[in-house]
């Protein structure tokens, strides 16, 4: 699968978004044995882990470890995600390939979920940069910028307001910049004109789109994102997961019902769909109890479904 | 609200579809009461039942009363479900407003469903609409493309034969023929295209989507119907029913969500969503237990919301 051609990247943030919202922590084996199944079943980026304080998120506190097991599988993008330049010390030096760092459009929802206001944070985006500039091999810097659809906290954020923090950490020397819905506040027409405009300003270092499914509209607003040319999209297996900060919201799209909508409408994703749910099974065994989300596991895909590129008949 | 100006008709098919897909029957005085608070609510159309033999669907064997019932709510459009020229004198003689037949695409689900092949389906068509024609008062006549998507028996259904037996009903004397994804089979991409078809097809005789979310895929599905124009979309109060005849199928889309989708996206509804979840209480009394879908009724409104046409803040 790996060497496959794919329309659209889904990567998997499941075990860093999904495994850093549960209160239990899974266990470093079952970790790997979760990102061994997700890979296996052809996902090609895996977002493994965060590099926080193991005293706020106890959960996190192997993900250098994780990082190191993603490393040994071959044609994996290695994602990480770091709050500062300490955590993009310890990212690189676990062997992470790709850092993601989030920066809150919404100033309320950034001094509640990292201390800092967007400006301090668009700093600590240069000084990860700048170390990222002084090494030899190289390592993309993604930002993420969160609540761009809006903040439980504040309510409505300015679009014009998040564009400007999006170029910010352009020129602060991000190699792409999403933007994701925290709050699950989005809707299509607003990710199709954000999108829109991101990649008018940003050009090829527009990046994807993080959706939340928290009022049932992730997948509209997947078909919006693509619509405006996003071919990055985050999810999260079984819907684990949100963002643990922003009150009342939670729930990443389900990366089953994604892949399912992306194959039918005929955007290769590269994923095996059967493979990737049978790894559900790893999330019940390390987390018992735990929800897990998703129609597709449980409908399955329907009679006449095609994956995309094998046939025409579904497109 | 009945006299706002709508942007999208919002059917609401609960008391139909949905309530015909449980094995108990709603008491008539709770669907009296249902049917009031889903008008209160703002919903222009609801389809009431359906005009069928009482031994098959016992649920529905009160649809007259609901029917007269729902004539006495002003500005209301009241809906039935026909299946054959007998039932369209039983729904014009109880004062139905609109007819509403279904005709499967599908010959394998036609048989299934209703006993006849789609040929012999749409010569019921020109009955209905001889018998309609030859009356005072105006009775509109709406045929519902079922299994446009794909069947769950015979799995691909050819768009060709989906477009030539929509417009066979158009010619038969059906004054506007939609899709339904019966089976939760659809992708945004396919109904994008049906439906740009069925325009370019019929014009003004183009009708409205019934959509599924058999497959999570519902409001995705919703968006790409947008696009291609449709103004007319089917859903039910907490996702109540689907096919019954369909092996595998359920789930139609959530009228909570989809009113919060158009709403948010700019587009009116007319409805209140406050007053609409309200009125899943009358459900909770008809069919104790009965499992409720939605996101909205459980998450809220985001921080911010604000109805379309109310000002600008979302769109």
């Amino acid at each position: 699968m790996r060497t496959e051609e794919i329309d659209v990247l889904v990567s998997e943030v499941g075990p860093r978004d999904g495994l850093q919202s549960v209160d239990r922590t899974m266990p470093t084996e079952l970790k790997f044995r979760w990102v061994d199944a997700l890979a296996g079943a052809g996902l090609r980026e895996i977002e493994v882990g965060s590099f926080v304080s193991p005293k706020r998120l106890p959960q996190m506190a192997d993900t250098g470890q994780v990082v190191a097991h993603a490393r040994g599988i071959e044609g994996l993008n290695v994602l990480a995600l770091v709050p500062n330049l300490r955590g993009a010390q310890d990212a690189v030096a676990a062997g992470a390939q790709a850092l993601t760092m989030p920066i809150s459009a919404s100033r309320a929802h950034s001094l509640a979920n990292i201390g800092k206001t967007p400006e301090e944070a668009i700093r600590e985006v240069s000084r990860v940069a700048g170390f990222l500039a002084s090494r030899d091999e190289p390592v993309s810097l993604e930002v993420g910028v969160s609540t761009a659809f809006g903040c439980t906290i504040q309510g409505p954020v300015p679009e014009d307001e998040v564009l400007e923090i999006a170029r910010a950490c352009a020129e602060a020397g991000a190699d792409s910049v999403g933007l994701s819905d925290t709050t699950g506040s989005a809707n299509p027409a607003q990710v199709r004109r954000m999108f829109t405009a991101l990649r008018r300003e940003l050009g090829e270092r527009a990046g994807g789109a993080h959706l939340h499914n928290t009022r049932g509209q992730g997948l509209a607003n997947v078909v919006a994102a693509l619509d405006a040319g996003v071919r990055t999209l985050d999810s999260s297996q079984a819907g684990l997961g949100g963002c643990p900060y922003a009150p009342g919201a939670s729930g990443n799209i389900v990366t089953e019902d994604l892949v399912y909508l992306l194959e039918s409408m005929g955007l290769r994703t590269g994923v095996d769909l059967e493979a990737l749910i049978e790894a559900r099974e790893i999330i019940r065994e390390g987390l018992p109890g735990e929800p897990l989300y998703g129609h597709v596991p449980d409908a399955g895909v329907h009679n006449g479904f095609v994956y995309a590129g094998s046939q025409e008949v579904t497109r």
